[in-house]
C-alpha cells in the first residue's frame, strides 16, 4: 500500500517536473532520500547550463531538489579530477576531493567554500558542465576539530547505508496525503516546573514527533518520561528533532536508538557535531563517577548516521501532515527553535528551545519571525519577576573589574562554564579586553573541551554573527587562536602546576560543578581568599554550582579524599549577562515583538515558581491562554 | 513472580486470620475471587457459630470476606433442602432454591430476601449450622423482568467459568504492594465540551482504569477516542467501572471485549442488568436503522461475565495502588458517584458521572461526604450561567396544568423520555396525581422499553427512597402496578388505535428523539394541534428533540415515507423540574457542601458554553483550580 501510494505520488511529481523542464534534458529516475527529492538526469552537463532551473522546479514541487548525474554519463575521476581542481581558484584551498560514483557525487574540502561554490553557484554549475559530477562543498575548520573529522569521516564511511536510509525515510514522509488531522497533541516528558531533561511528543492522529531527549544536572536517574504510552513504541516514531546540542536537551537521544528507534533525528549542521561531541564526554564523565551509562558510544554512531541536517529557514516535510522550519535561537552554535506547520495551515506549533533574545558577541539574537504561530512552547529558566540580568555592557565592565581585583591581589579567576557557548563568549571579552589593555594580559586556561567546542565553532561560522565570521575566516584576525589560550592537556600535574603558578583566568567545565575538571579546581584554588570563582551562566537547582552560589562553603571532597570535607574561602561571585539565556525582559520581549502573536503559551524550561510566575505575566500583560504544565501532560493544540 | 508474590501474600493473610480465630476452627484454604477473599473451612458450622466473626476478620485483613465450606463437609442437597425450607419463615416467598457442590454455595430466591437473611443475618447464620451450605440470597422481583430473569440464568450457567475469571482477577488486583505511584493521570476520551460519549482513563505508571464508555446521541460516528495511546493496549487494561447504565455512558463498553478485554467491569447490580437491557436495545435500534452495530450481542453476554457489582460504599481494591468506593448519585437506578483512592492516601479522584443532587420522587440526592478527594471531575449539563430548573413542585404543578389543558381540548400529550429515570419519576407524579383527582384519570400508554425497565426498579428496591421502597414491597401499594399504566405491545397497528381514540398521555422512548417508537408518535400526533409534545429531559446539541424544543417545526418522515416532510401543528412544552441532572444550583451546591473541597475540578459532560461559564464560576466562587478540558488531554494529579 504505502509503497504504491508513494510509487504513484512520485510519477505525478515527475510528470510536473517533465512538463517543467526544456525538451534537450532528461530525467531518468526521480527518488526520496530524507525529505529531499533527488533527479537523475542523462543530460547532467545540460542541466548545469539552465540557470535558476532548480530553483524553479523546486518551488513547483516544494520540495528542496538535488540533481545527480544517472550512471555513465560522467567523465571518468582520474580525468575529472584535474579538471574540477583546474576550475577552482588556488585560494580556495582544497584539503580533499572524493568521487562517489553511486550517486556521481564529487565531495571537495576546501578552506574557502564560498570560492568553490561561486557566484550564484557559478562554479558548481561550470564543474557540472564540465565533468558531470554533481559537486558537494564542506569547509575545512580553520582550527583543527577531531570531533568534525571524525563525524565527517564516519558519514563518509557509511555513505551508502545512509543513501537506503535516506530513501526509506523518504518514502515514510511522503506515504500520506497530509490532510488536516482530527487533533494535535503535545505531550510533556520532560523540563515542566524544572529545568532539565527536555524532551516533548508532538503527535496527530497519524504521526508522532519527539523534540529533544535531554538529561537532569544534578539529578542523573531523573530522566524524561519515556515510558509513558504517548511516547511509545519508541521504534514507531517518525521523527526526532533537536534543538541544541546541550546535554539537557540531547544527552538521552543515543538512548532512542537502543530502544529500536531508526528514524531521523532533524537538527543543524553545527549542533551534530556538537551533540558527538557532548554525548560522548557524557558517556566518559558517567564511567568516570563509577555510574552505568544508559547507552554505549556504539549508541551515538547510530544517532548520527540517523542525523539529517536542515539548515535555518528551510521548509522540511518531517513526517506527514507536519513541515519543520528551525530558526536560529541565539542561545549556542546551531541553536535552533523549531517551527512545525500541521495540516494545511491546521495548525503551528514553536518549541523555543533554549533563547538568547537580544545579539550577543557570538551570535544574533533569537529569531521570532514566523508566518503564523497558534501555540508557543517557552522556556522560562529566567521567568521569575526579579530575574533580570545586566546588560552585556556592564557585565563585561563587571567582569573586567573583578579580574583586576583578583590579579592585583595575585589571585586566579576560576569560571566554570559550559564547554559549548559561555565559554566562546568569554574568549571573545577576554581577547578584547587584553588587546585593549583593559586587564593584564595572562594565560586564559581552557579545560575540559572548550578548545574542542570552539574549533567546531570555526568549521560552522555561518551560525555566527558577520562581523566575528568574518574575523574568523582570516587567520590573523581569529580571535580563538591568540597565543594567551591555552589548552589543559596534562591532566592533574598541569593543573598543580598552573594553580602553583602566576595568576591566571581558568575556564573549565562543567558550567554547573556537576563534575568533570572543574572539581580539581575547586579543590586546588578554593582554600585561597585571593583567587576568584567567578559564575557566568545559568545554575539548575539541585547542582553543586547552585549550592556554592546560594553560600554552602563546605563541599565534600572528590574521590580520592573521600569523606573529608573542603572549605571554600575563595571569593565567590556571579556576573549574569553572559548567560545564554534570554532574562525576564528577552522572554517577554520575545512574546512581544511576535506578530502575529501565539493563542497559547506554554512555560516550560524553568523551576517551578519561574514557569509559574512567567505564566501569569504573559497572561496579566498579553490576555493569551498560558500554562505552566507539569511532567507527564498531554494539551490537545487545534 | 506475579503469582508467587501473591501466593506469599496470601500466606500472611492466612497466618492473620489463623491468628484471630479460635482453635476449635480451621481454615482450609484461602483464595481471592474479585476483590473478595474467600475461606474455605472444613469447619462450616462451628464457623456459622461465632457471631460478628466474620466481621472482624474482614476489618482485620481489610477485605470483603466469603466462607465456603471445604468440599465434603456439607449436608446433601437432597437431605439439606426441606430443613433449610424448614428454617425460613413461609412469608419469604422463596421462589428457586439451588445447590453448587464446587463452592459449597446454596442460592435462594425469594420474594421478602429480608425474611431470609433475619435479623442482622441470623437466619443464614443457623442455615449453615445446620447444614452447612453457605447460602446467597436474591430478590424475586415484584414485577416480572425478562432482563433480570436472563441476566441471572446466564450467570448461573457461566458460574464455574465465572469462579475462574474472579481468581485471576484477584492475583491481578493483588500482584502488588501498592505504594504511592509517581504520578496519577486522567487521560478524557470523550464528553469534553460536548454531552456524550463519555470516557476516561485513569492512570498510575502501574495501572490503568477505563470509567464509562458511552455513545453520542444524535451523532452516532462520534466514538470515544479509544485509539488513544494512552487507552492502549486496551486489552491490558487492569479494570473498566462503569457509573451508570445510560447508553452515553454504557453503549460502547461491549466493543472492549471485542478489542481483547478481558478483565472486571465494576458496577452496581442495578446497573448491570439496566446496561444489559439498554445495550441490547441499542443494537437493536441500529439494525433497524440499517446501520452495522460496532459489536455484537455475543459482547454484552462477554461483558455481563466480567462484571462484578459492587454495593455503595463498599471500600474496593481493584487494581494495583487503586481502591474504588461508588455512593448514590441520585440520577437513575444503582447510578453512582465513583471515588478512587490512589495509593496510601496519595492522591484522591471522585468522577461525578451524572448527578441529581436534591432529593427525587425516586431517588436520594447525589452524596458528596467522601473522607478526602483532591481531584473532582463533575458534569456540566446544566452548567451554563442561566440553567435553573423550576423546583420539584412547580414543575408538577406545570405538568399536571399541561395535561388538563390538553385533555380539555380532547388532545394527548407526548412526552419523550428515557427508559429508564425520567419514566419511572413521571409515573410516580402521574399516578398521584390521578389518585389525588388532580388530572382526569385516563390510560398512560409506555411505549419502547419504559415497563421493562420499569421491573428492573422493583427488582433492586434497596437503591430507591425509603418510602418508595415500602410501597413497592406491598403488592397493593406498588405504584408502578397501576391499571393505568399500559404496555404498548401491538406495534404500530396498536399505535394507530391509541392515537385515534381517546386522549391519554404517551411515554415513549427515545428520551431524545433520536429514534425509537417517539418517531411513530410525532408522525400519529404531530399533525394535530389539540395534542402536546412535552419535553422533561435534557436534550442534547444534534438531537432531533433539541431541533423541535429550538422551534424546527418540519422534520422528515421515518423511513416508509422517505423524502417528504412532516410538520409539527402540536404544541410543544418544555418542563425543566424533572430532568436527571442537578441544574446550575444542584452543581454549584455539590461542591460548596462539600467537605474538605476538591483542590481541582475538572468540569465535564456539557456543551462548550456550559463547561466553560461553570468552570470559570466554579473558580470564582470557590477559588479552586478548574478546567474545561478538551477530548484526548492528560492531566496530571498529584
Amino acid at each position: 500500500m504505502t509503497t504504491n501510494d508513494n510509487t504513484t505520488a512520485l510519477d505525478s511529481v515527475r510528470e510536473k517536473l517533465n512538463n517543467e523542464i526544456p525538451d534537450e534534458l532528461s530525467i531518468s529516475r526521480v527518488t526520496y532520500e530524507g525529505p529531499e527529492l533527488i533527479i537523475y538526469t542523462d543530460t547532467p552537463r545540460k542541466f548545469a547550463e539552465q540557470d535558476g532551473l532548480v530553483r524553479r522546479l523546486a518551488s513547483t514541487v516544494r520540495k528542496r531538489i538535488t540533481v545527480r548525474p544517472a550512471p555513465g554519463t560522467q567523465t571518468s575521476p582520474t580525468d575529472a579530477e584535474p579538471r574540477i581542481r583546474n576550475l577552482i581558484p588556488d585560494k580556495a584551498g582544497i584539503t580533499n576531493l572524493e568521487f562517489y560514483p553511486e550517486t556521481g557525487e564529487v565531495l571537495i574540502e576546501a578552506e574557502k567554500p564560498g570560492l568553490v561554490i561561486g557566484s550564484r553557484a557559478s562554479t558548481l554549475r561550470e564543474i557540472t558542465k564540465e565533468v558531470g559530477w554533481t559537486p558537494e562543498v564542506l569547509r575545512t575548520p580553520p582550527m583543527e576539530s577531531s570531533t568534525v573529522d571524525n563525524v565527517r569521516n564516519f558519514l563518509k564511511q557509511e555513505r551508502g547505508e545512509r543513501r537506503q536510509f535516506l530513501e526509506q525515510v523518504g518514502e515514510e514522509i511522503h506515504r500520506e496525503s497530509g490532510q488536516d488531522p482530527e487533533w494535535v497533541r503535545v505531550t510533556t516528558l520532560g523540563c515542566c516546573r524544572e529545568v532539565g531533561r527536555a524532551s516533548f511528543i508532538l503527535s496527530t492522529p497519524e504521526s508522532r514527533v519527539l523534540i529533544d531527549c535531554g538529561d537532569k544536572p544534578g539529578a542523573e536517574g531523573e530522566v524524561p518520561y519515556l515510558q509513558l504510552p504517548e511516547a511509545n513504541p519508541i521504534a514507531d516514531l517518525d521523527a526526532v528533532v533537536l534543538t541544541h546540542a546541550h546535554l539537557d536537551h540531547s544527552a538521552l537521544l543515543p538512548l532512542l536508538f537502543k530502544y529500536g528507534y531508526d528514524g531521523p533525528v532533524y537538527t543543524t549542521e553545527a549542533t551534530r557535531d556538537l551533540m558527538g561531541l557532548l554525548q560522548l564526554d557524557y558517556l566518559d564523565v558517567a564511567a568516570k563517577e563509577g555510574r552505568t551509562p544508559p547507552y554505549e558510544s556504539e549508541m551515538v554512531r547510530e544517532e548520527l548516521k540517523h542525523t539529517i541536517t536542515l539548515d535555518y529557514g528551510d521548509v522540511t516535510d518531517i513526517a506527514p501532515g507536519i513541515k519543520l522550519t528551525l530558526h536560529n535561537a541565539g542561545h549556542i552554535l546551531g541553536s535552533a527553535v523549531a517551527h512545525f506547520h500541521i495540516g494545511s495551515g491546521f495548525h503551528n506549533l514553536v518549541f523555543s528551545g533554549d533563547i538568547h533574545h537580544t545579539d550577543t558577541r557570538l551570535f544574533n539574537g533569537a529569531s521570532n519571525d514566523f508566518p503564523r504561530v497558534e501555540t508557543l512552547v517557552l522556556e522560562s529558566t529566567y521567568g521569575r519577576r526579579n530575574d533580570y540580568q545586566t546588560d552585556q555592557e556592564d557585565s563585561e565592565r563587571r567582569l573586567i573589574e573583578l579580574i583586576n581585583e583578583t590579579s592585583e591581589r595575585d589571585g586566579t579567576v576560576v569560571i566554570p562554564a559550559f564547554a559549548v557557548g559561555r565559554s566562546q563568549e568569554l574568549m571573545l571579552v577576554l581577547e578584547e579586553a587584553m588587546r585593549e589593555g583593559k586587564i593584564p594580559t595572562m594565560p586564559v586556561y581552557l579545560d575540559g573541551m572548550i578548545r574542542e567546542a570552539t574549533a567546531i565553532h570555526t568549521a560552522y561560522p555561518e551560525f555566527l554573527r558577520d562581523g566575528l565570521r568574518q574575523r574568523i575566516l582570516h587567520d590573523n584576525e581569529n580571535p580563538f587562536l591568540a597565543d594567551q589560550f591555552q589548552q589543559v592537556d596534562g591532566g592533574d600535574q598541569m593543573r598543580e602546576e598552573i594553580a602553583a603558578g602566576d595568576p591566571c583566568i581558568i575556564l573549565s567545565t562543567s558550567g554547573m560543578v556537576t563534575g568533570g575538571p572543574i572539581i580539581s579546581w575547586l579543590e586546588l584554588l578554593g582554600g585561597d581568599p585571593e583567587n576568584t570563582l567567578l559564575f557566568v551562566g545559568y545554575q539548575a537547582q539541585g547542582t553543586l554550582g547552585r549550592r556554592i552560589q546560594r553560600g554552602e562553603r563546605k563541599i565534600p571532597f572528590s574521590d580520592s579524599r573521600r569523606g573529608k570535607e573542603l572549605t571554600l574561602q575563595f571569593r565567590v561571585e556571579s556576573v549574569s549577562g553572559f548567560s545564554g539565556h534570554a532574562d525576564r525582559n528577552g522572554l517577554e520581549d520575545f512574546v512581544r515583538t511576535m506578530e502575529p502573536r501565539p493563542h497559547k503559551i506554554l512555560c516550560v524550561h524553568g523551576d517551578e515558581s519561574a514557569t509559574d510566575q512567567f505564566s501569569s505575566a504573559l497572561y496579566q500583560k498579553f490576555n493569551l491562554r498560558t500554562y505552566a504544565p507539569k511532567n507527564t501532560e498531554t494539551f490537545r493544540l487545534g
